[in-house]
């Protein structure tokens, strides 16, 4: 915990050098060394309860929802009748959350390394672990790459809401997992990964965008702002075995709609739009 | 600077309470109190150069062209034929060197009420001060609101690039100063200003569209992701007496967008796309 001085968590890392992000601390809720990482929830002044894992925010109350809607509703609506939804990560259930709007998804599969997340979030997060409790819900603990293996043609989608990739998140960003993924799909399925920032880690995105490509027929990468994580944005890669999800396939139902804090059709669209630094970088 | 300890610029205000950006400092380069407020150039380790006014970031060498070319090329290619421009505050030069990528322009005025900031970024900010070096530019050293006065129908496009609304920017973002921008501007003219966060200040934003759509035809809001910035975007409020503003009415010729790190057609048009949140609230 010594990242909180003087009533503050600041989020130095080597990740991201130079700069960071910083919350007042109103109190610490949690703090525990798990079997895979630092485990810390705090409550802070100004954007409700924080996870951080390894000292990175992995969600704020005041600002998950861009995350957790973009990430879940872009490759949902991109996918003609998702049925079959594999989560690998999202021990916070925010995803989980967000996957079971969807009226047409069957069953929903959380695939978590960590256990003590999932138990930090049920005890912290109020507003993430109702994903938890939905009757579509299955949990699965244990690591994201050896679950894969057993799994082939089975998932319409496969959601990974991971950490960064240093720690227990890094095979996840590597080539021979997004084989099994391939692998793990059902005809037309479709993959979305957190892909970190255009801003700060241009060379990672373009590796894994790079090897991608060589993999799935459609890869596209889209973003999202979000105060809490570093330099303001996240991204998002999008590998379809169907179709481009560069635009919803379905109509977004009113009631849906009305959930939603972020997401909506013309933000799903703008999401692919690239700035030019990065379209000369990625060609995507 | 007491805002630098341990060797870390933290940009921490009121006006954004609870949480900041922080920047490492390699050296800090220059720094006095002005007539109107607190002027400091450092020199970051990740960020370059960086100028910081009254302990809030006005621009970093790393990311500032994302500020610097969404606020210039989204009114400037949403007028069909800009010939005379204004910039209020702007004192830097970043919008200046935008503005003169386009041949149509035929003269800009910045009006900026602190030499002192110009004087900064003509000694320390060497990618922006190449703005004040073009023949089409005219210097004018005053408030912005009094010069505004004097002028009747007189520009094209008004871009005002100010501070926050607390210190000497405070009456940019009130009604009066935009009942004379009306007035300053050409038939068909077209405002664009600095309007902060849709994350962070959500009722200035409402406030400011609530009376510009009392004044103008056309309100809109566009924004932009910029890590150095509060909460990691900001955005612009469009005013314009002629046409929307939300896709540009020129072709961007090829030597002026090889001349674009972040601005595009597509991303002009993605930047006025809210998220719902936002969308509920302001109506636009």
């Amino acid at each position: 915990m010594d990242k909180i001085q003087n009533g503050w968590f600041s989020e130095i890392s080597e990740f991201w050098p130079g700069h960071c992000f910083s919350l007042e601390v109103e109190k610490v809720l949690h703090h525990e060394k798990s079997q895979y990482q630092d485990i810390l929830v705090f409550k802070s002044k100004s954007f409700g309860n924080v996870l951080v894992l390894d000292g990175a925010i992995q969600a704020t109350e005041r600002d998950e929802f861009s995350y957790q809607e973009m990430i879940t509703h872009i490759p949902l609506f991109s996918h003609p009748n998702p049925k079959r939804v594999l989560v690998v990560g999202g021990g916070d259930g925010g995803v989980l959350r967000e996957v079971v709007k969807h009226p047409l998804v069957e069953s929903v599969t959380l695939c978590e390394i960590d256990e003590g997340v999932i138990n930090a979030s049920k005890n912290f997060l109020p507003k993430m672990r109702v994903g938890f409790e939905h009757p579509k819900v299955t949990l699965f603990i244990g690591d994201g790459l050896e679950f894969m293996r057993k799994r082939k043609g089975e998932f319409d989608i496969i959601i990974t809401d991971s950490s960064d990739p240093i720690g227990p998140a890094q095979g996840l960003f590597e080539r021979p997992y997004y084989e099994l993924l391939k692998e793990a799909l059902a005809p037309g399925g479709i993959v979305c990964s957190q892909a970190e920032s255009l801003w700060l880690h241009l060379d990672t995105i373009k590796n894994l965008s790079g090897f991608c490509k060589e993999l799935f027929p459609h890869v596209e990468y889209a973003y999202t702002s979000i105060p809490s994580y570093p330099g303001g944005s996240i991204g998002f890669i999008l590998c379809s075995m169907g179709g481009s999800c560069k635009k919803p396939v379905r109509e977004i139902a009113s009631d849906v709609q009305s959930q939603m804090q972020y997401y909506n059709e013309e933000i799903h669209k703008a999401s692919f739009v690239l700035p030019q630094f990065a379209l000369n970088k990625l060609n995507l």
